[in-house]
């Protein structure tokens, strides 16, 4: 069994309304030292396998094929354990 | 200026529908390998000023402020540097 820790960030340029939102709510409560916020999502994965490699396989796919879309995201792997 | 992440995540036992959700695509997507899905959310902030305790200061009135419920939610504070 391997824990998988997937970091999804959006792409340099594109926009982040979550961010753009949090970052106006902290000014209006009065945290205007706060000079950027952007959002990364996180999936915490337990997977199944004997393999390394074919959990970091198996893993390249889910995120291709469900968790991101390549023309916005950026994302990241990292095995914790197996 | 001082780059702080703030990772939130479900309390133990609190339900984590996006997760479930997901978890649930991958098995039709046929990743039955799959055991868990867990979602976490990071805000990236940066944040202006001279000394770090302060900061971490105005980051916990931020997260118990805006960023995180405590009912459901626990957080960890991550200066990244100064």
């Amino acid at each position: 069994m391997f824990e998988v820790k997937v970091t999804i960030k959006l792409k340099e340029g594109v926009s982040d309304p979550e961010g753009a939102n949090t970052l106006k709510a902290l000014h209006l409560l009065g945290f205007e030292n706060v000079k950027n916020a952007k959002t990364i999502r996180t999936f915490d994965l337990l997977i199944d396998g004997e393999n390394k490699n074919d959990v970091i396989r198996d893993v390249e796919q889910i995120c291709q094929r469900l968790l991101t879309n390549p023309v916005i995201h950026t994302y990241e792997i990292k095995i914790m354990d197996g």
